[in-house]
């Protein structure tokens, strides 16, 4: 790992535990307007269709949208899917700004402060710079730059967004490692010459919710971001 | 100034004193060759050509080019000017890493924290993404993103790089506010709709050196980040 000089840290799921605050902010909206709901879940749904939005991006059908925008859109999708009263416009804007204020695994800060002290640390998520940026304000995250999908003008787990990233740095990929508690995204990483660590987030569904196990592949398992760190010999 | 969210900084001559810095590595790389020089009149002169070879990358002469390059080539023309033994390619792209090692002005980092308690602080520069991840790391700066030229793939003063620094916030420009200590600089952000604060930095060009005074229209003038913070509210 000598010559690795960055690493760029996917965010929600692997440094931020977005389904706890999510779900808080849902039930704030939910509960003001005497709606009663499992929050939890309708956060796991509006999830749910996270994925199928970035694809139209992904697959040039629509020309670049922040996630703010996605997610403004397709939380209607989630309280329709749960057969909740669909929030009108300027509710569904407010409802994504929930994303802009997630709460850090315990082990995030420290471990991210320590790893910075050796390598450049940065966050390569799907958000586009200002969530990045509130994110990091509200979780005290001392990230370097924002890199990610804003820069690439497309999402992950396309092969421009790791590039366009280490490009910034002016970097070669296999000097960048790409940190993630999900499978897709390192494979992808590893596949456009980056180096990989698995960051195991047992939690990031909920009690009882299904996440990734280490990919046969990725050349780092921890266990959190301080087991990183010294694996890093930070 | 209620409704301001973000500040941008200019950094070189702003943020960090770039002519002690670069003199001092001229020197060291000059003294291991047995070369005598002025090494502050030569980060003038290095400094000198700054301005005409961005002017290429403006004008639409010459593809968009981090500034790395440019100081690798300008370099040459500064060892010129100067009459001195002109530095080969290999020496040329050392030299210019000079500019990712500039110590800030002793107020700068203790100013940018308490502003950033409260505000967005981003540079808003020509140096490009790593050349101010280094400069921030080395300095101290807690910046919350970088952005600036390299988000605009264009140079200062040209509007496209303050207004898309405040689009990569989601901001309009007049709930941002440029600092400089240039005037060109503030009018340029002014003229495209941000605010701008002109910050005194009399020693920019050596003891002696001329700098600009106040702009007669510029919203705030700050004799250092410490009172920029106070007359900020931070």
């Amino acid at each position: 790992m000598a010559d690795i000089a960055a690493l760029f840290f996917d965010v929600f799921g692997t440094v931020v535990d977005w389904r706890t605050s999510v779900a808080r902010g849902l039930e704030s909206y939910g509960t003001s307007r005497g709606i009663e709901a499992d929050w939890g879940r309708l956060a796991d749904a509006w999830r749910s269709f996270y994925d199928p939005y970035m694809e139209e991006v992904r697959a040039g059908r629509r020309a670049w949208t922040k996630l703010d925008q996605l997610q403004t859109e397709n939380v209607a999708d989630a309280f329709e899917a749960l057969g909740l009263p669909v929030p009108d416009e300027m509710e569904r804007r407010e409802l994504a700004q929930c994303w802009h204020r997630l709460d850090p695994w315990p082990d995030a800060v420290d471990g991210l402060r320590k790893i910075k002290k050796r390598y450049v640390v940065a966050p390569v998520s799907n958000g586009h710079i200002r969530l990045m940026v509130d994110i990091a304000r509200h979780a005290g995250l001392p990230w370097d730059t924002v890199l990610g999908a804003e820069i690439a003008h497309t999402y992950k787990p396309k092969p421009q967004v790791y590039l366009a990233s280490a490009a910034a740095l002016d970097l070669p990929p296999e000097r960048c490692m790409m940190v993630a508690a999900h499978a897709g995204d390192l494979a992808a990483a590893g596949a456009s010459g980056l180096r990989t660590a698995f960051v195991a987030r047992p939690l990031e569904f909920g009690p009882g919710g299904k996440t990734d196990s280490k990919p046969a592949n990725a050349d780092l398992a921890a266990g959190d971001f301080i087991d990183l760190a010294r694996q890093l010999g930070c």
